[in-house]
């Protein structure tokens, strides 16, 4: 079963917002055994998005389209599916029964521009927008869907998980999809291709491998198409084994997660807490875990320790290591994460100290010269990376790279 | 001008990545005065990708494509390029020479899949790619052009700054477009526009005043068009300076750049530094800070104090405080911002203590309850604000207010 999403509206197209619609749809439909074909941004035109529709329909059996209700002129959506199917106007009572009581909630004065919300075109059904004015229409057009919906995200989520989901699954018999993605950090894309080579080529037509690279980490996901949904779950459970043995140390998780959820993942387990010392990182790393919920049950917080005299103040790195060796150094990066689990009080720790860029670099330490330290239960481990000269590239590189280090400590322990 | 951007890869279609390149892309392209008529996700599938393509011709001068460059299997966009344009492939000495610059810095060793990279249409000419292997590829095909770069963000970014903007530009020749923004914090857009409306009616029919709001901020773009480069640059200028004047102390700069990037070049010009205590921002706050270049020469650093105990031993604030008033309280925040001032010895601090969510609320105190602290030079200024219940939107919401308290202390004195 094969879907397609159509986002209609400028501020997409002139990049004002970045489409986080698309992704959420995505992933509802797929988990639902619905494939997106294509997803396209168009324009608030009307030839256009007759033309995306038509496009559409061709290639797929569900076309979901947000975007373009609103009750201001530029938004053309309505007339134009009207159009599309060669319907015209209803007024439904539903949806005007919804605006009013929006209107009635807010103690707004309802204007006839409001009212024409509730005109739908003839051939629709609606759906009850909870959340805001403009009702959601589904068309079945020869067999076809057809779903409108708000582009505000929070009105479409609505309806696509209350209204949408359980109307496709009365309406299709769906196949089954099942996604599972491994987590490896530390290794590259084509040094894990070709240390599972074999798995890789022994899979079924119906199972795919995808290889997901980014900054120091790979995720390697299983893609299964089948009508048993039990089997093809045991079949991708068991490849997923088979690779995880396979690649041993480099895997931080076995579902989709970020790697620093994966850290605070196995430090819970364990009952472990972690904090953190950041120079060239600048909180970025703190940022990382506390962005999760829950965080607080393994981080217990850290130092963003910019300046050489907080290195030494909340520390404890000595000013005769910093004038010997100077802030970017192995004996700094020890001092550090050292002084971290004595004062911060927590079982691992983790500091970076680096020259981040675009200025600051030396011969003998060139722009993306990090040191970085992981240290808990005893070991400690300290090593020397040069990435590049983007200043965010660097901190990102040296995040990752630290996180996996503090993977490989774990999983030696 | 016309462009389609099209990307590929099936990381997007299953909701797996949201696709933030697209809106940069289109942000880059509308300020060259290249407009977007389409954005479209395919799949790694050969034939949906030449239709994809095909498509885009018929509507735009310029399509931009990225992703599918990888070396492993499952990228297929080199090979289908080709295929489309109806060439063979030859190794490229520039791409070549990169792949291997990049294993030897790596001190890696050159598998046959890596030299593969190097291996390009017969019709294109290189991009090269400073931060990856995949080279990017630029193709004129009857007068269209063709751009294929890797889905890295930032390798496809560095391509597009400063290869494909500059070769667009002496492709085609574009009209005279001048953007000048004006940044805004502390303000909604509403309030913003009742001020400013006698010169907002007043533009002349070439230059358009949009309002972009985000997060708290509201940027004020003036957009000119005309032939007359220096006139209208000119007329741009005295329009900003006439809206700035106009709105005063909520502006925070007078160009397209970061609110904290405005605050640090104000602290910077005055020769003061800043420190942050943060606990439910977790070190995002520091992460803004730091991601800039030159941060250094106003931030000094600061404590992630999320646990109760780090608040005490690096901030001092007192248990006794603590105990009776919680950690989420004025007297916290007060405690806080006095510390970092106090022991990490800047001429500004920014404390935050607040309970991010989702879990942690009561209902004297619900999630999305935050206090906030700044001080400075004899000054201090703590509120309570209650934000929303989701955790990202609380630590960012709770980051940008921080940044507006301090820019209205920084206009007071």
């Amino acid at each position: 079963m094969l879907a397609e999403i159509i986002t209609i509206g400028d501020e997409i197209l002139i990049g004002q917002i970045v489409d986080t619609n698309s992704a959420w749809m995505a992933q509802q439909l797929n988990a639902i055994g619905v494939r997106i074909k294509q997803i396209s941004s168009v324009s608030d035109d009307r030839q256009h998005i007759l033309t995306a529709l038509a496009e559409a329909q061709q290639r797929a059996d569900i076309v979901l389209i947000t975007g373009g209700l609103g009750p201001t002129k530029d938004d053309i959506t309505k007339k134009t599916l009207a159009d599309y199917f060669g319907v015209g106007f209803v007024e439904n009572a539903e949806a005007l029964a919804n605006v009013e009581r929006i209107f009635a909630k807010y103690n707004r004065p309802l204007l006839e521009v409001n009212r024409q919300q509730a005109m739908v075109p003839a051939n629709c059904e609606v759906l009850n927008n909870q959340n805001g004015t403009a009702p959601g229409m589904w068309f079945n057009h020869n067999g076809k869907i057809f779903v409108s919906m708000p582009g505000v995200p929070h009105e479409m989520m609505y309806m696509v998980e209350e209204q949408v989901i359980p109307k496709l699954k009365a309406t299709f018999k769906l196949p089954v999809i099942i996604h599972k993605t491994i987590l490896t950090v530390g290794e590259g894309e084509s040094f894990l291709a070709e240390r599972i080579t074999d798995i890789e080529e022994a899979l079924p037509p119906y199972i795919k491998l995808a290889y997901l690279p980014k900054l120091g980490q790979v995720r390697l996901r299983l893609s299964g198409y089948a009508d048993d949904e039990a089997i093809l779950q045991q079949e991708i459970d068991t490849l997923a084994a088979h690779l995880t043995d396979r690649l041993g140390s480099v895997v931080a998780a076995q579902e989709d997660i970020a790697l620093e959820k994966a850290i605070m993942n196995k430090l819970e387990q364990l009952g472990q807490t972690i904090s953190l010392a950041e120079s060239c990182t600048g909180g970025y790393l703190s940022h990382l875990f506390t962005q999760h919920p829950g965080s607080s049950k393994t981080f217990l917080g850290g130092a963003v320790s910019y300046s050489n005299q907080l290195k030494e103040s909340i520390l404890g790195v000595t000013e005769d290591n910093l004038r010997q060796y100077g802030a970017v150094s192995e004996q700094t990066a020890t001092q550090m994460v050292e002084g971290a689990l004595r004062n911060f009080k927590s079982d691992y720790a983790i500091a970076v100290t680096g020259i981040a860029g675009p200025d600051g670099g030396t011969p003998e330490k060139p722009v993306g010269t990090v040191w970085i330290g992981v240290a808990g239960k005893g070991n400690i481990v300290v090593k020397r990376f040069v990435f590049g000269n983007k200043r965010r590239q660097n901190i990102e590189r040296t995040a990752i790279t630290a996180l996996g280090m503090l993977n490989t400590l774990l999983a030696a322990q």
